[in-house]
């Protein structure tokens, strides 16, 4: 079957679904998002870029964005990250805070919260706030080549005073001398980061440099790509990445605003959104809705 | 450069290699093996098999063999089994206990120690050991193609009288009504799959049903082919798993006898074998040599 | 008021009590107990033994008797003991195993069942179960002054068939070396010195020993004595300790079979049994019965 | 052996010792305190005071106002309090945030920082921090019978600009909707709670009122006095209340600024001081010394 149309048939059998999951409660801007929304799209190694329901209404990217920091912060400082952050699945919540104890301040991978706020104050080495945030979206503008996407900044004042969690980890992460910066200077560009709003189409067109295709957005070596790549498939979906690799083969990395980012190597980017959520905190049509396109299509790197 | 060169070059590379890590020093039969020695060979979906060093060598296979019996036991029972081992990465080393009472006996995965016994448990319902044990070496025989395969007896009876920590483990299963046989008999039958012998070339050979390649031996169905390449993954070498997707980027299974085998989808099975031991309990020199492997032929599942 | 009046306010009131917790349903024998039961027996230090209901059946003492066993062991080993076993309250239930794994085989207090199986291991060394078990009964008898208490070995043998729990806990100790014997071996004479059967009234008179006060029957030092008052009071009812100690303020150990021994130094030895339990594994009565006596008599060590 | 004798006799052999432990390193101003100081004082229930060495010397008695905070919220809120606190040993460092995941934002007990900074959250509600300090230091200097005795501006505002371990607690607390105010406000009272300065003389007068005992300061009933020194005894030193139970057989409450208050009910109240801490936090001299007395003086709860 052409893709085009598998999209199309995913596309309705979602929008007949009555269990949609439940919209993240934490940022009243979350709360508020309609669930029966649900949109995918996928960026082609050839350049086209197919898509079905809501692909070109924007959502909180969340999570998602720790893939770019990510990319970032390797680039600057290589293997050197790794000192301050491990690379370990971590068998707990996205916010889990208790192995920070036992770890001695050493978050077990980049995407977790406790990891992406180390990667985030990475980042901010050297610079201010504003200066990172805007070389983040110039890597993320230039990946999509769209210059249109923003930071939702009413999402991220929503967070900065709601989000005792991350300032827990923040604080604990400072006590271990592993945040460079004060909790508050660090977690405010961690919050701006995570309230950029994208499209499924922009959200899959940013994705395409990790396809490692020629022809692609080249932003990174493909060593790197080949390693963000194993981090999704072991660590981006928090306590479920094992289910989602099982049900699913692919890499990915999900966002709490309802969006996964998903990679096919050498041969397509895609993206799905749907604000509900299952209780592992993934978007739940978003996940059912991937699994149903891997079997579909065969795109699986597992064989 | 061709791929026997790239053998050649990496046993020339591995002879010479001082740190070759700690033999596993808790049963005495692997105690007394010979630390320098190193074989690795591949079986390439062409039907070819090439090989460089011990490759000759039986080893005992030990964990490795929890792929086989995971593989009967998802032919026996499907997505039942899922009902007493989960499908997440641990985050704790292969003989942890504290997860089962963290989470009322339900093993993280079926192939740290815990989980492993689960399935044992569940291939045996129905049989003897004896029956089950010959059930499984007709299983791995049949994918080798191969009749002289062996259990070595002396290696189950002595961790027989050394593995409590298996023990404990198994009475804490019990004691969770998630073992259905008592600890002596599903023990039993554990030892003796892990006392399995095999080569390098024979363990390559062995694993060819994971590749999914026409022409391969069809032992199970595509689909369970890429859920267990899958788990191997995301949990095939414990708390070393993300590291290893990370460094070598394919699915892989190691043993605490030095052996590991690795899956390049569509192309190989890797089999490596060299007793040292990292501080997680995987071959040092056959996860290095693995990562040479991948790193100049370019394979990888993530681009 | 009296003290016997105190006793038969507390019987009546015990009598007409409706929620009356659960029987232990682990071991078949102490399962089919009638939970309707409830005695209470005071041994005075002037020698008076009061009492009220069924203060004359007796029961199954079963972790009653770790208080004796330690007995046994610091008058052996003294403060070596320590090095195979903690002083501290272990915030977990009574058969606990993942503090095993993080405190590498060393259990938190000699009255969890870990550190007890390691209690009853040392007064084990160089004595055959039946000659250790013997060393018990007299220490108890002679405490009690009553030679007709004995082991019912119909109990123990009950046990033995069902301990996976204790099974796994002595495993793992013997795979840390912090068990001399094979576990069947120490947990065969720890089910039997579990199922050491008394009545109140014995039990009371039994703990005589710990009330340090001239005229009572001395079988260690005042210094022993106090210090294993404390470990009753910190370690004694497991993660409700701190809780008994708040509501009782008495020193007190607690089992499985419904009965507690209290201690008031310098006044009294206190035995109460009612076989239903709290959701801690504690006599729901018991505790309560024990708090109004406290109460009433304005016994507390804590002024 | 008189009492006095005795005293000094400990202040001689404390004077000797080479092994003092390390000052907390922390805060500055704790840092910088010279850890050849010891001093020692006894309050007695017939309204002696006698002393030894540095009694003087004020010092900052850091978590000793646990206590003081803890009789006013449980003043104020009786049992209620005990929806937000529990009373069970915590099994792990005073700073532990680990037990807050798994208990759901429930910290162990008062005593332990989360938990003490619960009580500070309660005894703030109604009131501004200059409110709620006033009132804490009219109770502190009731109860000594000294209007000098005051709070170090220095101290807190050290501890608040350094404290990150005290606000990750704070943040999760919040998390969890156990903190009715921002973690500032709160965390601003606590910190200078705990920059109360006291010599030992002071101290020792000021634990009076939990004696319990004719003639004494009532600051509360006496069922409330016997429930405060049962939560020093079984959580008043962290992971190390157990040992003291069992070395000392009394109720305290240490401090990180090297004091220890220490009550033996019916007699005497005992304040001790040496800057210099062991590895669970708590005065090594300090400790040495009260055990010293508690043999010397025969003074022990427990018979």
């Amino acid at each position: 079957m052409k893709l085009g149309k598998i999209l199309k048939q995913i596309g309705e059998e979602m929008a007949s679904r009555e269990e949609r999951g439940r919209v993240a409660g934490y940022i009243p801007e979350l709360a508020a998002i309609d669930p029966h929304q649900f949109g995918m799209a996928v960026a082609l190694a050839d350049g086209r870029v197919l898509s079905v329901g809501d692909a070109d209404e924007p959502f909180s990217i969340q999570s998602v964005s720790k893939v770019f920091t990510l990319a970032l912060a390797l680039g600057r400082y290589g293997n050197q990250l790794w000192r301050r952050v491990g690379r370990e699945p971590s068998g707990r919540s996205f916010n889990s805070i208790l192995q920070l104890e036992q770890e001695n301040g050493i978050p077990r991978n980049p995407f977790i919260n406790a990891g992406a706020i180390v990667v985030t104050d990475a980042i901010l080495a050297g610079s201010t706030p504003r200066e990172a945030l805007a070389t983040l979206m110039t890597f993320i503008r230039t990946a999509t080549d769209d210059d249109t996407i923003y930071i939702n900044d009413e999402v991220a004042r929503s967070e900065r005073e709601t989000g005792h969690r991350n300032y827990s980890l923040a604080h604990y992460l400072r006590s271990c001398d592993n945040l460079l910066h004060q909790p508050d200077w660090t977690l405010g560009t961690y919050f701006h980061q995570c309230a950029v709003e994208m499209s499924c189409r922009q959200l899959a067109r940013a994705g395409r440099f990790l396809i490692n295709s020629s022809g692609m957005p080249q932003m990174i070596s493909s060593m790197r790509v080949r390693r963000i790549n194993a981090l999704m498939m072991t660590c981006g979906h928090y306590d479920g990445s094992g289910d989602f690799a099982y049900r699913v083969g692919l890499p990915g990395k999900s966002g709490v605003g309802g969006g996964i980012l998903v990679i096919v190597p050498g041969r397509a980017s895609i993206a799905v959104w749907s604000p509900g959520l299952n209780n592992l905190g993934n978007s739940k049509l978003g996940t059912e809705a991937v699994e149903m396109l891997a079997q579909r299509t065969h795109w699986s790197v597992f064989g």
